[in-house]
């Protein structure tokens, strides 16, 4: 599917960056001609998917019917302090309105606290809702950790048998950093996936984030990013 | 319980200032310490409310057993583009947990398209969730709507039935002005409560909001509001 060549230890090129791509509009205020946009673009430039909040899930299945482009939503999103069950609730219903992949946030205190077991148990709860009908990625703050903190919640990850970490809602005060990513990867060891999200905005950022080991990235400035191009404004 | 003395048209004084507040933490990485302490202060300052993310409403239960503080939690928080249902679980699962108020979050897109029947169904869905348990507050996002956008909302909050329209998140571009409470009230004549948050942070502008016509204030700086103390930092 893609490799990335190494010139003196930094990847020099990407193929096939558009794969890495969930084309991503999570705004309160998106309309419904955005979200249409958003999934004729993902179609265009075959995006891994398109990433919404669980309101337009069914919008993009119907406008994704014929196409290869994933529906990606986000549960307990962007604070994460929402009960277990209401997670594995909204997470059961959009699998059931058409969605294949669940970004989940997970409770940052269980987190910060150092409770490993309420945190693996929250996560658990969205993985067991979901089954075998779609992929987890449970989002953990990165901007919010300390590295002890986003190692303890990496493995958390990996124990309640979700897919991805991700780094970030984007609603935070920061995005997704390369340390981020390696810091991440090191516990991961290729387990599970790497998310980048948050502030991926340019080409080269999002080869960045590659290089450090993200096998998936979220941005809303997909179209810039294969373009190459700053000037294009994402959504 | 209150009444505004008015001098020149302005309110110069409210009495009982402190139980407009909901004394509000819903940062995704607040702590139980610092929601024990809003529940504290609530205790101390007579507050109307701690307001709180869902998952701290059953802590908040026990903290404030024995107290006339009421428990205000959030539902489809920030974004509103969830589905109705997640609302509606979520917004039942809160009062089996102990919540007496629930402060949802509209759907933008049915506001900002003029569809004021979907908007009175996920409103109503709420409403109907909770039943003659608690009350509910409506937030309607004002800094991203025109005034016939705030109007049409305030309207089909007093359709379906919910308690007060509340103006904004305070997660969203900026929070409530005088305007938006003017405006509100011009609309909702009385028939129901309004809120007012996002950004308050001193007994000045508190007290410009209840002149406008607020009946509750949202605000994570009562204590530096009640004590007129601009020093004093909110949560």
């Amino acid at each position: 599917m893609f490799h990335i060549k190494k010139g003196k230890g930094v990847a020099s090129f990407v193929e096939n960056l558009s794969t890495y791509i969930d084309h991503t509009l999570l705004k309160a205020d998106a309309t419904r001609k955005q979200i249409l946009q958003l999934c004729q673009e993902a179609k265009t430039y075959h995006f891994a998917s398109v990433c919404v909040n669980p309101y337009w899930v069914a919008t993009c299945k119907e406008a994704l019917k014929d196409s290869e482009v994933k529906i990606c939503t986000v549960v307990g999103f962007p604070l994460g302090a929402t009960t277990s069950e209401v997670k594995a609730f909204e997470a059961r219903q959009a699998i059931a309105n058409g969605a294949d992949e669940i970004d989940m946030v997970a409770n940052l205190s269980f987190i910060q606290s150092g409770n490993q077991e309420a945190l693996i148990q929250d996560i658990h709860a969205v993985v067991e809702a979901v089954g075998e009908s779609g992929i987890v990625k449970v989002i953990i703050e990165t901007c919010l950790l300390t590295n002890k903190e986003k190692s303890l919640a990496t493995q958390a990850v990996i124990k309640a048998g979700a897919h991805f970490v991700k780094t970030s809602t984007g609603f935070s005060i920061s995005g997704a950093t390369v340390e981020d990513i390696e810091q991440i990867k090191q516990v991961a060891r290729n387990q599970i996936g790497i998310k980048a999200a948050g502030g991926i905005r340019t080409k080269k950022e999002a080869e960045k984030m590659i290089a450090a080991g993200a096998t998936r990235l979220g941005t809303s400035g997909g179209v810039a990013i294969v373009h190459n191009d700053t000037s294009l404004s994402g959504y």
